[in-house]
Formats: C-alpha cells, structure tokens, sequence
C-alpha cells in the first residue's frame, strides 16, 4: 500500500482535520464529533438537506456541503456508514425551520442509519422525507436494488437548487426525484484500491485486465476483460445506459465524465470526447458536459458516465444555478 | 499500460478534441489547429498572458485559460514543447493591443520555441515580454537554473489578476515577478507514470519506494527510499522551502497541495493537515489553502506542497480575484 497517510486508523479523522483547516469559513462540524460535517453558513427558513455516507469517495459525499447544495453531511469511516447518532446531529445543528431532506446512496447500512436518524428526528417534531440516489444500471435491473454512485451529483444539484429557491420539503424532494428518474450511470475500473486499515486490495485485475460495471466499493461488476478503448467503452455504456433511459432525437442531456480516482484528466476528457461523438451520431443534444472527480474510489482506476436528461426548463435553471462548496464551485 | 484512450498516438489531440466539445463557450482553438488553445472571450485593450508546454500535466498548462487568468496557451505533445508557430499563431489570435507576456514553465525546449515566437511577434510590432515559473526547490540551488512545477499557479493568479486590472504588460510582468521571487514548491513520488506512445514508465520505484525531489516529467530527485508518512513528508518539505525562502513568526503564505495523478483527495487533505500544523507552530499565518489537482504528470501518485509568501496587501487581492476556467473555478 502506497499512500501519502500518517496512522492507517487516523484516515478518515486526519482527512476531516485537513478540510476544516483548510476551509473554516464553509464548514465546522458539530457534537465534538468531526465527523458531523456542516455547513457554516445555515439560512434560516431553507429546507436543510443532508447526505451522508463512506470515507473515500471523495468530493463525495462532504464536498457537495456548500452553497445552493447541501447543508450537513454525516461522515463514516473508509466505506462504512456514519451512525445515526451523528446524522441526527447534523440534521439538528443545520435544520432551520423548514424540515430535513435525507438524501444519500442506496446502500443498506446507510439506509437504516438515515431511517433512525429520521425517526429521532420526528420525536423531535422535525419533518423528514428521504431518497436515494440509485442510478448504477449494471448493479440491478430493478431500479430500486441499484447502488448509488456519481450520477447522485445531479441530484444533488437540483435538489440544491430548489432548496435555495426556498421551496418547500416537498418541492426540494421532488426535485431530487426528477433528477433521479432522469439519471443514469455506468462505471468501469481498471485497478482496484486499497482499505487503509487493511493495507491490500480487496480484489485483483491482471495486467491488462478491466471490469466493467462494477461499483464504487469494488462491488463485482458485469464482465472482466482485456482493456477496451474509450470509444468501446463510451459506446458500450451510453448502450446500457440508452435501453434502460431511452433517448429520442433532439432530446438533451447533461453529461457527467467522472474519474474514480487514479485516472487523468487527459483520459477523462479522451473519454467525454467519445461519448460526446456518439451522443451527436444519435441526435441527441448535450446541454452541459461535467469532467472530473465527483466520486471516486480513493486510488482506483477507472471511470464512469453518467447521462441525465434534461426533462424540463425547470431542471435546466437548477443544474445552471451557481453553487459554492470547498470542492466544487460553479459560477 | 492502462490507460482510457483510443490509438496512442492520438493521444493529445483527442484529449484536446474533448475539450473543445465539452467547453465551447469558453475555448477554441485557431490556424485549424488543434493545440492553438485560445480563450473564446477575448477582451479588447487587456495584456495578453500566454503559457505553453506539454500535455500530460492538466490542469496545467491550458486549463488556466479563462476569465481573469490567461489568454492562450500552445499545447505540445505528451512532456513536449509547442512549436514556436504555434505560440505565435495563439499570441496573434489573443493579443488585444496591449502586448504579450509568456509565462510558463522553466524547461529548455519551451523556452527556445517561446523566444522564437517572440522574435516573430517583435517583426509585427507586437510587444511581448517572457517570464518563467522556476519554483522547484530541489531541482537546482541556482534559483535560475530551477525547472517550473505547480507554483506557477500564483504566477498565473498574480499576472492574470494585474491584466483584468488592465494594468500595462510592465505592470503585468512585475505581478508574475512578485509570485516567482516568493513562491517554492518540493514534490514527492510513490509511483511513476506512463507516456502514452512508449508504453511503459520511464523509471521504476520499488513495491514501498519513493522519490523526494523528482520532476514532473520524472527527473530524478534528492533521495529513493521507503515511502514516508505524511507528517514526514510536510516536515522534510517544508525545512527545504523554508531553508531556501526563510517565513518569520507572523508573516502571511499561500499554501498548494498539489495532487500529481493517481492521488487521492483525501490523502491530499491529510497532507494539507500535516502542513498547516507545522506552519502553526511556527507561528506562520495561513491566507488561503488550494488543494486538490492543480499541475500533474499524468497517473503519477505523489503529491507537491507550494508555499507563496504574501508580500503585501496588493498580493492577497490577486489572488483573492475569481477566476473562471474550463479547469479552475474561484468565486
């Protein structure tokens, strides 16, 4: 194991110290706990929204905590759920009047720690609602089994978006919803990562071995093989991605090319270019292109595309509104 | 080698293909050529400021044209410089009537092809100066002789700045002096990377070997040895900066940690943790911490740390200026 770290079980606590250093008029934590991640500036009577989840995905999931995006994030260690003890902290110190949107990945731990977490909540007479992103098609083909990986950014966003608008618990939900039932993602790694605290990767690639449609935990994905180009690969997932979501002419889309974490961004725009051909080929319009590292698997290699069609005006204007965090800033 | 891209050989000009799809708001490119990279928002009476060299760092070099940055950049092969046509067609395109500065990195094949498009601007009565980022502690004791790495960032910060100001091409090329003369940078490997055509690294490191020192293109460093914890590294770094550009107790620095690649964000923020409790000891006030990927060599694991020294006020709103990039957003 390879990595620029002090003390394998201080990972996640030394990562937490850096970022508030770094950027302490954005975010603080709460409770005594730095893993009780939130925003530093609430706005009173704004629906609050939380998300939680694993170290390692980093700007997932504390990153998006900013601006016209999320207001509190509950952080677990490397790949493990943060307890419901410390969402529910989060949710008390940034809840300002308007209830608590749970918006996080589907992923069973999570899920019951965020249900608990809702239900201390409601002894407290604060409103809750709750979604999760689940927008990886080769994890399920029922689309509530899905594990939720980077295509959650949209969700964020337009949630994000219809919060600052000030609407309503209700509103900012179904604004994660739309997001949701629009969005899709393929991903597809080339080497795997390693736990910290367990110093080896929990699986092996060959030499010139890849897996596709496997998840962001090293989840086993749908085939291993030799290293296809990234047109194969662009157009084998858009593939997946257009018989589950399909995709008329003249339809637009936004379009997130995500590193998992070891990958260039020459590669990553090698990629976008790719997908961008085909998605051109078929008439269907880009809107917006997103680049980079929005959820990653520490050191993994590899990438992933995810499409989200713009349904309406509405998704358009959410996904254009600036947004502020220490990771990712849109203006 | 693996690696997300089509033919090798097509390397640059895919990635730079990708680009311009994903961006074109933003950048084009002139002569009908590809690596003539050039801001779409030229603005008239400005100082143009233009970088160059190889691809295989992004961001660097062309991912700070945009807004309240740079004008231009000419974009050479994997670790190769630009010609100097291509300089020259990207200093016509986006010079603006108020000259030309050349600001990039101190390596000898940019600087002959940078000096040449020079030559040929002076025949169309275009005036142009050339000023070179040259950060790197460790690569010379001869702070002329020192190769250019992720410092360049608040030379880029501080000229681009002092443009938007629309102060004169002096004024322009003393703000990207101010940076140079306060700005060190030391770097560190675990891994080296791949050159695309070549197919394989251009050196080896051992299973839990390190380089302390090395370049971005793989230069050798001071030392190859066992990897070392974070602490170590921010300590062994920060004595080499501080040795070389002494900080007093109260003085106010700029701090970069620089991702080369493969790594993770959250082991640049536990570095950036180990970093900022030195500077704390020594009672050195932090202004403003960057961290995340800003001059890479590819898939290179390892990590830079810069410090730039506030020299005054006027330093500071520079670089507090928002920029925007297709690579770098600050608001």
């Amino acid at each position: 194991m390879k990595k620029l770290i002090n003390a394998p079980e201080n990972y996640t606590d030394d990562m937490l110290r850096g970022i508030y250093a770094a950027h302490p008029s954005m975010v603080k934590y709460v409770n005594n706990d730095l893993r009780c991640y939130c925003t530093a500036r609430k706005k009173s009577g704004k629906v609050a929204i939380i998300t939680g989840g694993g170290t390692g995905h980093l700007p997932l999931f504390l990153g998006y905590v900013g601006e016209n995006l999320l207001d509190g994030c509950g952080v677990g260690g490397v790949f493990q759920s943060p307890s419901s003890e410390q969402i529910y902290h989060v949710a008390k110190e940034v809840e300002a009047g308007a209830g608590v949107l749970f918006l996080y990945g589907n992923y069973t731990g999570d899920i019951m720690n965020f249900d608990m977490a809702a239900e201390m909540l409601d002894m407290d007479d604060i409103a809750s609602q709750s979604i999760v992103g689940a927008d990886d098609v080769l994890s399920n083909k029922n689309t509530h089994a899905r594990r939720g990986v980077a295509g959650i950014f949209f969700l964020y966003k337009c949630a994000g978006a219809k919060a600052a608008e000030m609407g309503s618990l209700d509103e900012v939900l179904a604004a994660a919803q739309k997001a949701k039932e629009n969005t899709r993602t393929v991903g597809f790694a080339l080497t795997p990562c390693v736990i910290p605290e367990l110093g080896h990767s929990n699986f092996t690639l060959a030499e010139n071995e890849m897996a596709f449609g496997m998840g962001i935990h090293g989840e086993p994905g749908v085939w291993n093989g030799p290293v296809k180009t990234a047109e194969e690969l662009a157009k084998e997932s858009l593939e997946e991605i257009l018989a589950d979501m399909p995709l008329a002419a003249g339809e637009e889309v936004c379009v997130l090319i995500n590193g998992l974490g070891a990958t260039s961004q020459e590669e990553l725009y090698i990629l976008s270019g790719s997908v961008r051909h085909i998605l051109d080929r078929r008439g269907v319009r880009t809107y917006r292109t997103f680049v980079g590292e929005y959820a990653t698997s520490m050191e993994m290699a590899g990438a992933s595309i995810s499409v989200c069609r713009m349904a309406d005006k509405e998704m358009k204007e959410w996904i254009d509104m600036p947004a502020h965090t220490p990771f990712y800033t849109q203006v």
